[in-house]
């Protein structure tokens, strides 16, 4: 059944009031008429509704039944990244969303070779956010993966104390704590994990990022390009963690 | 270091002969010169090689150590998906590739809606195997995944028997059998997974593979589309296995 993503404001007494791009896509896309059932989310509950009416400009629902789907990662996942040409950035948004990420973080790293433009920033990450939306409703989530604003390599280190759990993939490690050992103690609820840009970290990050505490970890013995590393995290914190 | 595959026949006595793309490669991307050292591998064993002589066609190196990597996982995994778009065969192969896969397998099903010009098929199969051998190259693999051109489902069907474990990806499972519980059991050497086309696999489709054997798998609560859930698998396999 089709699912949309809504701000809880637009949800009053019982009845779902939707417009804009949601609208149109029910409208025009999906052409769905009075008493057709959708899902609708605001980005903590699900709710399964039923058309009653549909104006110039505004769908509106009325909910008969809160679900009680489990479609979410037992934990909080950021992924934060080095930031990689937008297109990139767009697959990373894609994939982790499906995957259960919360949230995705791009960092201004020593060996980013991208900038991203400040004019059209707040496009593009407008633009992340729509993807992040989409693949959500795709994947039956009850909850948005955010996109934030890009942020300076020394931010992302402050933010250590807002998570439970810091690591860092990294392929050359000495000595490795293993994803596996870390996962199975189960007892991190907010995981920040992040992966170099396609230049890698580089070892004045490395150094900071283990004085502040994040832990390097493996992602196996092959090389893996900056935009799957993210994937191979989620998968395996969903395989560890839901199957 | 640099990685390039050879066909076992251009290894003689200790040199190696690179022509064709390879040696346009080594020459006039890479720009090497006489006595630079390259990884060579003949999708066997691996080398370390130094360049001694390179004229018009042919780059000839001279092996001094057979390499002890360890880059393969510890079992032969053969993807086998519903016939997709082009780009997305091309976007699974270089990720499945870069997590370990050996074979990429095509599959005609019946709620696949593309299919693959029979004119252009051998170009489109050789492409694929372009792309396979630099994402094997560039995760610094010792073997190639391999592309086969596409197969019926009723041969896949036949396929049980060269493989002693296959599997599905199916979000409607009754009685889960879980991917973590088959891969802790670590008594499969050759491994199968089938993943369904974008339409999904049809009931007639599933009651085939069941009756045949095949067993099938969840990839945890979310829906994943169909270029997403070869990476989980693949990275579900490196995470049990190898880390």
């Amino acid at each position: 059944m089709q699912r949309y993503f809504v701000e809880s404001s637009n949800i009053i007494n019982g009845y779902v009031y939707i417009n804009g791009e949601d609208y149109h896509h029910i409208t025009k896309v999906m052409r769905m008429k009075i008493d057709d059932e959708i899902i609708v989310c605001d980005n903590q509950d699900s709710y399964l509704c039923k058309i009653i009416e549909i104006n110039a400009e505004c769908v509106t629902s009325q909910i008969f039944k809160k679900l009680d789907e489990k479609k979410e990662l037992p934990v909080n996942v950021t992924i934060a990244q080095g930031v990689v040409r937008r297109e990139k950035a767009e697959e990373v948004i894609d994939k982790i969303t499906q995957l259960g990420a919360n949230k995705y973080l791009m960092v201004n790293m020593e060996r980013c070779n991208v900038k991203l433009n400040d004019e059209k920033l707040n496009k593009k990450v407008d633009r992340m956010n729509k993807i992040a939306k989409e693949a959500s409703e795709q994947s039956h989530r009850t909850r948005k993966l955010v996109v934030e604003n890009p942020i300076d390599f020394k931010n992302l280190l402050k933010l250590k104390n807002e998570y439970d759990l810091c690591l860092y993939a990294y392929e050359v490690i000495d000595k490795d704590e293993s994803l596996k050992n870390i996962l199975k103690q189960k007892k991190y609820q907010n995981i920040l994990i992040l992966v170099g840009p396609e230049g890698g970290i580089s070892l004045k990050e490395v150094e900071m990022l283990n004085s502040v505490g994040f832990i390097p970890i493996s992602l196996g013995p092959r090389i893996l390009r900056t935009e799957v590393a993210p994937t191979y995290v989620m998968a395996a914190i969903s395989y560890e963690l839901e199957i």
